[in-house]
């Protein structure tokens, strides 16, 4: 069903049709959906027009498959289950849809809020947990059968609901996330998903956004809207406070037009520097994760929408925002200079580095396409039709805190 | 015909056989050779004695099965590839065998070398490399058929052979190692693997017996058998060369009797810090990676073996030579004191966390047993049966260097 899926696709769509040799040079066969295989190289791209996924592999750089029928993937996300098989698909609908990457097909599906974006594993794989705007709260289900555990509703004041941003995983079936509308980070323990306890920390600035934990899972840092500055938790205390850091960092104050709010999930740390999308400025702020304070600020091509480190480090790549969004900047990191300007396609809208950083995948939407680069050469490795293509997620994220 | 293997050993080693409860309690059905699986959760056990493997399953916290015939498993390493399909075992025997986790069999196997302690895969996963004591050498393979493209003689001086050690990966297939009676170490790069190119830095510092590479994999580390102190390589460098640290650590001067040469490969980097075995003293020594100096010492139970950080950092985990290697410590690293000692078992030779730092996995050779336990309570999860287990070796390597 799902080779069909794509095959028909391709009829249908000759602009793009030219850049579907992986398809067309054998490797298709290999992807039957039975076929025995490890999961450490798979992937998926959001074909974000179709409510598909693309099913890759990031070592052939081929695709193998589709998987289609997920709703509405406008601000789609993904999480992997800790064995590499499965993607939990959040759609903007509230859909959550667990996918099997080796038979391609859904396993489960579930409408689980109105408006949702996006989502979590927990460290040790069991639960998997949804960030709901509409109704405002976040949803604990079993991750192997999408079984229902917790509902935690992001209750304030007088009984309204806030929207829920930046949620992540954190160790211990553990999850932190934001409330837009209440000013507020919680701390979600579900180690017994029956009985969930959340600890609340108020006033932590205004209508915080969105947020990221750094890679080591010890700071919790959520970008605010209504003001300038961030809330930053260090989770490693005994009792975790809220602390304002990069106070000239926002949207309060903010001059220019911004044409898209940076992603802060995408942030870069690489060694002992943070590297951030200035607000609505052609910049990359430096910030040393010592002190977290403003350390320098890289001049780049337009306003940064992903700011991403290569697994290494030693490069940071940026993409933008309307009207610059055809290109992607590179940073190298000790000498905290551009080094390299590429063009890979119309309306860049995502980036993922394979495990090692030996290669960055792109997604240009307008192109139909996703680019496979050398991070060292720059060169492309590969071009693959994929239609409308925006999130791309590989497994390795499984591996990781925070993704 | 690996089932039966396991089965049949179990019948003939009452000793262990009450732990078996992961095989008896109806999980062993699902490990059947053809079951579709992600391999994300997967991982090997060294049977030391009896040259095989046991593949375990992390989610479960169960044995699949175990796969025989691997040769002379007394100092075995293991890597994998890069879809985590397959293991590369590296027998002190010279043999290198592929084994499919998935099928639970033997793919490939080379006798390759005299004796050999061990390999690393390239960043883009084609290539695997051994590193070899007889004949001194490094020998690189195709990844997929085994097939020998490159061999890179250690030759020095008049034309003898230098024992080869402390092997790693480097980005753009390139590996770095160094030669224990050459005092150099060696930068080859395989991009072209018939045309191998190879860098050597010499007059390094006496006897080089082990090395690591730092997980960003900027500094390649030496330890010095023949003199004090550890010879890096700032490899981000344009031209690398070589500096000498840390003068008074190291085997040269050494007033007490070392009962086993720590590994340095377990070294432990977290945060700004990395957390040293000492050599034959009850010390693990913490070094700051920006100066490269040492900023403390924390006394611990016995000569460290391996000093391994869980991978968020907050916690190091610590095993002793003979005579107290019955014991593990913990370290916190924000307050950088012993906060727990643990008796797992008889002979800890090794541990492994989970990628997300929820377990450690700790093989107790005399006991024959792996325990594994949760890295937040301390208590033991699940307690595994496996004949004189030594090293652990989990999937998720694939997506790390230095691995």
């Amino acid at each position: 069903m799902q080779r069909r899926g794509l095959l028909t696709l391709m009829a249908s769509a000759p602009l793009w049709a030219s850049g579907c040799a992986a398809l067309a040079d054998g490797r298709a066969a290999e992807a039957s959906p039975a076929t025995l295989r490890g999961t450490g190289d798979l992937g998926v791209v959001i074909q974000r027009a179709r409510g598909a996924v693309t099913v890759v592999n990031t070592s052939d750089r081929s695709l193998l498959g589709e998987i289609t029928g997920l709703g509405d993937l406008s601000h789609a996300s993904v999480v992997f289950s800790r064995d590499g098989r499965y993607a939990y698909v959040f759609g903007r609908d509230g859909g959550l849809t667990q996918v099997d990457l080796l038979r391609e097909r859904i396993v489960h599906r579930v409408m689980q809020a109105g408006n949702s974006i996006g989502g979590a594993v927990s460290a040790d794989g069991t639960l998997v947990a949804a960030q709901n705007y509409v109704p405002g709260g976040v949803k604990v289900f079993d991750a192997k059968t999408l079984e229902l555990l917790a509902d935690l509703p992001a209750t304030y004041g007088n009984g309204q609901r806030s929207r829920v941003v930046g949620l992540v995983d954190l160790p211990q079936r553990r999850f932190a996330y934001s409330l837009f509308d209440a000013d507020a980070i919680c701390i979600a323990d579900c180690s017994d998903p029956t009985r969930p306890r959340v600890h609340t920390l108020e006033g932590i600035g205004r209508q915080p956004y969105d947020a990221l934990v750094t890679p080591d899972g010890r700071h919790y840092i959520a970008g605010l809207f209504g003001e300038d500055g961030l809330a930053m938790v260090d989770l490693w205390e005994p009792q975790p406070k809220v602390r304002r850091i990069l106070a000239g960092y926002g949207r309060g104050q903010q001059p220019l037009p911004v044409y898209k709010m940076p992603h802060l999930r995408g942030w870069a740390v690489a060694g002992r520097h943070a590297y951030l999308p200035a607000i609505g400025r052609h910049e990359v702020l430096v910030v040393d994760t010592t002190t977290w304070q403003e350390v320098g600020r890289i001049p780049v091509a337009g306003q940064p929408v992903f700011v991403m480190a290569r697994p290494d480090g030693r490069q940071v790549w940026v993409n933008f925002a309307v009207p610059d969004y055809d290109r992607v900047q590179v940073i190298d990191t000790p000498s905290q200079r551009v080094v390299d300007t590429l063009r890979p396609g119309k309306a860049v809208l995502h980036m993922e580095f394979t495990p090692r950083g030996d290669t960055v995948w792109i997604s240009c939407r307008d192109d139909h396409l996703v680019r496979v680069i050398d991070t060292a050469t720059r060169q492309t490795l590969a071009t693959l039709a994929v239609d409308a293509p925006s999130g791309i997620f590989f497994t390795a994220r499984a591996q990781r805190m925070g993704f």
